[in-house]
């Protein structure tokens, strides 16, 4: 159903999101024979036979989501891949995409070529092409892309089904984006290599695809989402979906990080965990599957790395050495914050 | 592929919206086994079997597309209806839809309980419902929606396909939102009872869904199109996709049109013609299967005007009395240029 793009971007009203949300969703009659919880990433149709239509919709907004230094080609490549991101998180192929675009006055004609080289190359670096959409005027840049496959809905990786005893994993290292963020946002400082790294995170994310669909089909993940609302986030919504806690032993933090975090004075952890504007998947696997998740992973070349235990009780801890500390339920945070 | 809401609505750049959508799809790949021609009002991925996957995706923008006497829930419905009518056009049943929300902050949160409310009625007066989306803020509002259902390709009524000697029809009368706008944005006057006729068109249009899928179904139509850009930019349309010309011997304008324009000193002709954000259909019947098409129509409870019919012609010709005059290719304006 209607989903948020992080807690703490309420629109107007003094609402949070997630209470315009809850609004919305009441009043909203359900599509008799939904399989899909409430909540998840994406939402389905059951077609005739054993296949399903997998529909998912998100708008990029120039104001809160594309950094005054970020191209319109980048910006339109964004908004496919934080679509395709919540496709690889379910484990289903993205088979083709539509966008409704609004565009501001200002806009160059440069501006618009670069949106359709943008969108076409984000779609094509998955598999997927831009087959339809619409075009009008608005205030802001828009780009709402809307992505549509099919899948066999017992193959499906959702947010609810982590079990206590499963493993909790990701599929690469956290940070990068924040520390961006803060390079393009704040007085902090990096090398011009380091710089290139990390503000590069933020202008070409990349989506798991070929994770999110060798894990779907190894059958040895019990639950899954991305991490574009931050790690800790995503942890938080696999728990309160899955009825579960989780202790982490480790938070894959980015090396990158580590030595912008250790020049500029910041917490490395806080970079990893309540960043977002990133796209790693965060699962849980079963114990006894996996060597097979692993593998699954390994022969499409990404990597799958464990970061902790599902646990019966219903928070997120996070012990290292001999401490232990709540993750905290913080998510993304908008840029309009910060500009 | 992405279509323009009118010639003249041009965003930024001095580009029209025509060659705006040029500069777009230039640029994009095209999904190899698409049987759908570029330019129509749905996009279409072929499933397995026989069937085709159907999508549409049209947003709704606060600026230009919500008079601000229009109340949030009517916005809402709007934004459902306008999709609808291009499901109805090509004849095809739409059973999801997703909602891309972009709320400004000034909103109360009445306001979005109308927006999920109106949001949920106008997917139920088609049958249909609202089964996702995301919400997120920017600056104006933005109701960004997504349509998908399934159909037998062989059934969909496209805009190419008009031949000559075809009959051209309508599924009512017109001019109804145009007057409505007149009646909103400058300084006509109609009294009580018919403004509330003629603004009401406009916050509350129709949608022709049973009258699409019944036409569709007696497979007497050649090609079809709603009137959402004005009847005029419609009829060319159609002329341009299936390479034909119309002769128009009668426009069918609604009653209170007549009226409304007598009394204020406009020609009727005009407000039908060129007015558009009205949501019939115009399609073009084989002359064989005329009284096919209107018995499907009426089982429904809705009726079919003959207005014309197709020519070798590229030109869409209006013949009243003796007096022949072209029909210009003008489209709907948005509400930008009275605000």
């Amino acid at each position: 159903m209607v989903r948020t793009k992080g807690r703490d971007s309420g629109s107007g009203s003094g609402l949070g999101e997630r209470e315009i949300i809850e609004l919305m969703r009441k009043r909203l009659d359900i599509l008799p024979g939904s399989f899909l919880p409430f909540g998840d990433d994406v939402s389905a149709v059951m077609l005739d036979g054993d296949r399903a239509a997998i529909l998912k919709t998100d708008m990029l907004v120039g104001k809160t989501d594309v950094p005054r230094e970020m191209s319109c080609w980048q910006a339109a490549r964004k908004a496919v891949v934080m679509n395709i991101s919540d496709f690889a998180a379910k484990g289903v192929e993205p088979k083709a995409a539509l966008v409704s675009l609004g565009l501001p006055r200002g806009l160059l004609q440069r501006d618009i070529e670069e949106i359709g080289s943008g969108l076409n190359a984000g779609a094509r670096e998955y598999g997927t092409y831009i087959i339809g959409g619409d075009t009008g005027e608005a205030s802001d840049l828009i780009i709402a892309l809307s992505l549509f496959g099919t899948t066999d809905p017992k193959r499906m990786m959702l947010r609810s089904g982590a079990k206590t005893g499963d493993i909790v994993a990701v599929t690469g290292f956290f940070g990068k984006p924040a520390a961006g963020l803060r390079l393009l946002f704040d007085d902090y400082v990096a090398s011009e290599e380091l710089r290139e790294v990390l503000v590069g995170s933020v202008f070409m994310p990349q989506a798991r695809l070929k994770e999110g669909l060798a894990l779907a089909a190894s059958a040895a993940v019990t639950s899954s989402i991305d991490s574009s609302d931050g790690l800790a986030w995503s942890l938080h919504e696999l728990c309160r979906m899955s009825g579960v806690g989780f202790l982490i032993s480790t938070v894959p933090v980015a090396n990158e990080v580590k030595c912008f975090a250790d020049f500029n004075g910041l917490d490395p952890l806080e970079l990893a965990l309540y960043g977002g504007e990133e796209y790693e998947l965060v699962v849980t696997v079963k114990p006894k599957s996996w060597s097979k998740a692993e593998a699954a992973v390994e022969h499409v070349g990404g990597k799958i790395l464990p970061i902790g235990k599902v646990t019966p009780g219903k928070q997120v801890v996070l012990q290292t050495n001999r401490k232990k500390k709540l993750i905290e339920p913080r998510g993304w945070e908008h840029f309009k914050s910060k500009i």
